[in-house]
């Protein structure tokens, strides 16, 4: 719905005063594209991966932002992502490409599909003496982090990636999944205290917002764990102590930063997807705004740096998302900024019966359902399935899948060599360019 | 499907003979940019619409071909499509931002939502005494030809717009919609003959492939409307005798080339829109193929003559289109190389009671349907729309919409000064652009 939103006040606010913020009509003035800096020397890659955020999700958060976004500023190319049995990817395959240059089957991790554990971007940075870093809403342990510092036949076997990833001595290692590092915790399978092990190594251990804010840059190791499993969501965060995408993408560079040799740092905005999945449009836009932050800080960084070269690219589409849909020529995203609760939260919070279904929605949804929407969430098997599907369709955001969906994803690059990734490319093309900017031997 | 398919045939075909098709899981290599090419002249500009071609036409049109396509190496960036008053244009507010540099209402051709006629870029490019040409598969009087050369406030109404082509003098008009020209035919709404007036103002006038492929390149002025309505979609025009879009591509640039002032061609390929209101995923490839070919006769031609660009963009998403979909980590594009006849062509094909639906989708898209998938076609209200979404379902197609969806779309470029579409633009961008490269004034 256009006419109404804050959206067309504010451009129309801009057209009064000369403003040219995105959405006025008046926007058509040619954009100069950034002069190419090919020549500039990079010693920092901070490789940013927003995962299932296909055009459609960085559109929709375009309209749920109501402005352009730092990432719009950074679109250089396109990227394909099928895997080497599917042209849809999961987010192992997807992973294992883009941190080690090769395809494999869904589910693998930085092994081929024969098996052989293959080489990352991130081992080979630390073979060059660069610090490395891996942060993700995540687990830490999960597909797209893991890729980068372990090999593992599946992804699922989350205990076998944990001490991969510390024994690859990565240097900044920041998200949730601390019951996996630990032999007595629900769902511990380590052996021993893998925690405790990494402190006996120099790391310093860090398990809330307050503790990470606290962490000097002088310290040579950061493991930060913040949750058992996955951290919250990022619309359900503030009832926690754990830190945004942000705060840990400050944090992981402050320590990083002080390495001459440089440094390779991989940052997951994990829960993108996750939403995708669940058709959850309001925990989709939320995490996206928090990785969003991210960029910035990482942009932020980058422009004082000027060594630093930052990439984004999401690893697959999910849910086969789109702007606008069910036979309309509208969509509604400015409603999602008034939902602060993800479909599962507000399911959580349903009674027995699912008699309260109209107030539950109302509190955190801000919508009025109508009759029939109450009888859909009342009869669902999966209330929490059904209320995303009502609010999704409010706010005329379509899907196609429970899954991924294979469409070709937007390419972004900041900083010296951005141009690199200019045009199509593969994800399998992704380490390779990492390589050539960092100049260091990757094959 | 992967593994059964002829593309991982052929990608192991290439791995065999050290081949490097893209669709190998070697192809790790970075892939390099062509140089910038910011000071050579242009003098021609052909623009290309393929109407409706989001990302996942393109990746879903790249899987059906098997290979990567011409438009793979053009990519330089992604466009915003959204109207004055929608999130989610029509083709006639898209095409008014394209042609004009505007946002309008959607419905409007080249006039602001206020009702006041707005310059286009053909018009601009004709007071520089370039030569100009439309080239359309819909009836040229449809809404992406229609905004360069004429204003209309209701797209509809397309016996306003065929004078005005006229009128307008473009000097290459090619497509369909004979019967909107003349007072006599079925639809006939015009007072007087417009084709008679054309060639009394010195328009050669063809019907036919024979006749268009006959047309001199002395020729100053050709009108060539190949059927009464829309022309044949490309699954249905081989029992026609009307021109494939390359070849009406071809004949226009014969045509135009020989002005030293230059010219500025808009081919579109309509029909892949068509296609994708009609969930029809074979129509839509097809279309998708017919307007690649075109494609690549417009970047020969710019090859050889070296100061042509040629500017590709859609303007909208249709359908929601996805590659893959149904909870499927898969997609089946291979399915529809089969399919030799749109939806709607086996509907009419099917008897009163539908009992042959099997034969006839047995026959024309070589699938032998599920008892389901039966009963599914014979229920149905529309049977050309039960046919369309078994087939999609089969391919694993996904769709959101009957109608447009607001995604980004890809932006593509080849020639002198293409790297002035780098990056992400704004519909209103492109005139501007062509403006720019062209060295021509438009404000």
């Amino acid at each position: 719905m256009f006419k109404k939103t804050g959206v067309i006040l504010l451009s129309s606010a801009l057209l009064l005063t000369g403003g040219s913020l995105a959405f006025g009509p008046e926007q058509g003035k040619a954009k100069k594209t950034p002069p190419p800096q090919a020549n500039q020397k990079v010693e920092n890659v901070i490789f940013m991966v927003p995962d299932g955020y296909s055009a459609s999700y960085a559109t929709n958060y375009r309209w749920y932002k109501g402005e352009e976004t730092v990432l719009d500023s950074m679109l250089v190319g396109m990227m394909r992502t099928h895997s080497a049995n599917s042209e849809v990817t999961d987010s192992a395959a997807a992973g294992t490409a883009m941190a080690t240059g090769e395809k494999t089957n869904n589910g693998m991790i930085s092994m081929s599909p024969e098996g052989e554990e293959l080489d990352t971007i991130l081992e080979a940075a630390e073979e060059r003496k660069l610090s490395t870093g891996l942060v993700a809403t995540s687990t830490i342990t999960h597909a797209t982090p893991a890729v980068f510092a372990s090999h593992v036949d599946d992804r699922n076997n989350e205990a076998a990636i944990a001490p991969q990833i510390l024994e690859n001595d990565v240097d900044v290692i920041l998200g949730g999944g601390k019951e996996i590092f630990l032999p007595e915790s629900k769902d511990g399978k380590q052996e021993k205290n893998l925690i405790q092990q990494a402190k006996d190594d120099g790391y310093i251990f860090v398990e809330d917002s307050k503790a990470l804010s606290n962490v000097k840059k002088e310290e040579d190791k950061l493991l930060g764990l913040f949750a058992e499993g996955p951290m919250a969501p990022e619309l359900d965060r503030e009832e926690t102590k754990q830190p945004s995408l942000s705060e840990m993408t400050d944090a992981a560079i402050n320590v990083l930063k002080k390495d001459k040799d440089g440094f390779f740092l991989m940052v997951e905005g994990s829960q993108i997807d996750w939403a995708g999945h669940a058709h959850d449009a309001a925990w989709a836009m939320a995490d996206s705004e928090a990785f969003e932050e991210a960029v910035q800080a990482a942009v932020e960084f980058a422009k004082k740096d000027k060594n630093t070269l930052v990439v984004v690219a999401a690893d697959h589409d999910t849910g086969g998302m789109s702007v606008g849909g069910y036979g309309e020529y509208d969509a509604n995203l400015e409603i999602l900024r008034d939902v602060t609760a993800t479909g599962d939260f507000m399911a959580e919070a349903l009674n027995e019966e699912q008699s309260n279904a109209k107030e539950v929605v109302k509190k955190y949804a801000e919508i009025d359902l109508t009759e029939e929407e109450i009888s859909q969430i009342r009869n669902a098997e999966e209330p929490a399935n059904a209320i995303n599907e009502v609010i999704s369709k409010r706010a005329l955001v379509g899907w196609t899948s429970t899954e991924h969906t294979g469409t070709d994803v937007p390419l972004y690059a900041f900083g010296p060599q951005a141009d690199l990734f200019a045009g199509l490319h593969n994800n399998t093309d992704l380490p390779h360019l990492f390589a050539e900017a960092l100049k260091i031997k990757f094959e």
